[in-house]
């Protein structure tokens, strides 16, 4: 065991998929729209569940009596980007849960918070040009009271998991912030704050035919 | 060369990184906070140029003197999730270009428009529990003519891409239609577009300080 301190990637060596647990690399033959036989190179995830569905990220809305809505983001050291990054609570669906039980557990888990799911997107793909990978927006609700303590984490062994609470109408800011302080921000909460700044930036371009002029 | 039809992937097989072009696959090893040594298994692109970022996609907005604003997405078949995939115009930047120079680039071969780039955002993780890949979007504004004809694309040999332009009013709508018509949607533009309808289904809960009731 190495001396404590900030985490890094000390190597890098190349994986047979066929040694991979979580991940592997395949080539697809594929016939285009004219019949043409072509190939392509994905990176996959070996452990997709029954739902068809790898992942879950919970869009979470924290609501309080007197503080102003908020969210919950958190921050870990990710090997593959080699930096500590900025996300939306998100995990792994098991094999027999739904998106929405694994969205509560993984909720409760990385950030102690009793959530409930209020909404949940279709299956929508990661990153469609390399990866099978695909996930479930899951938004999630918390509504505390006037004093509740910040709950326990439930960590599995080996997560270190911090939790940082922003409000709403700051977040799209607070990204920006953390990015150019060194924080990998995650892509897709990055657009999702980005979808709701521009929003407020030019409420016209989202008017309804028949609703012009009134904003949004 | 087969009959013409809809594409399909016809075999999956193992493809070690030393025979790809385009992905590989690794193992990591890294230290945590704690000084523990670990391993991660991770999914990169070999193809990341000088500018350090993978890809850029480019949130294009249409500016038309009397149709509503609108977007282009386009549509393709994606090997890795062997169906028709619905994005915004996307692709890798070259080995000497910026993301910003891309954008402008991949905006006119797959949409055969000019655009103007009128933010970048930090670089940003497709998916950093699995992949050092990463992405700009760039915010594209397009200004047309009120005869402006549809231009013509200028594709890659082998690429086939279908444009559809959707009103900003309709976007959310739109993608959540797709969704159940069996295409696949991308998840960074999925966010966006949610993004955008929380923000106007919930105006108060992106309210400033101090300026609570005023909506957005």
């Amino acid at each position: 065991m190495s001396q404590a301190g900030t985490p890094k990637v000390t190597s890098l060596v190349d994986l047979p998929s066929s040694d991979a647990k979580w991940v592997k690399l395949q080539k697809a033959t594929y016939t285009d729209a004219k019949g043409q036989e072509r190939i392509w190179e994905i990176a996959s995830r070996k452990t997709t569940g029954k739902s068809g569905v790898d992942a879950v990220a919970m869009g979470n809305i924290i609501y309080h009596p007197t503080k102003p809505p908020s969210t919950i983001l958190v921050i870990q050291f990710r090997p593959p980007v080699n930096a500590f990054t900025i996300e939306w609570p998100a995990g792994l669906i098991d094999a027999n849960e739904t998106p929405e039980q694994a969205a509560i557990r993984e909720m409760y888990e990385e950030t102690g918070y009793q959530g409930k799911v209020v909404s949940s997107s279709p299956a929508v793909s990661a990153d469609p040009g390399m990866t099978s990978a695909n996930m479930v927006l899951c938004m999630v609700e918390v509504h505390l009271g006037e004093n509740d303590p910040e709950p326990e984490q439930h960590l599995d062994e080996g997560e270190d998991i911090q939790r940082v609470n922003v409000p709403l109408a700051d977040l799209y800011e607070r990204l920006e912030q953390f990015a150019k302080e060194g924080y990998v921000v995650a892509a897709k909460l990055y657009h999702w704050a980005a979808g709701v700044q521009y929003a407020i930036d030019h409420p016209d371009l989202f008017s309804k035919i028949g609703e012009k002029g009134s904003g949004i």
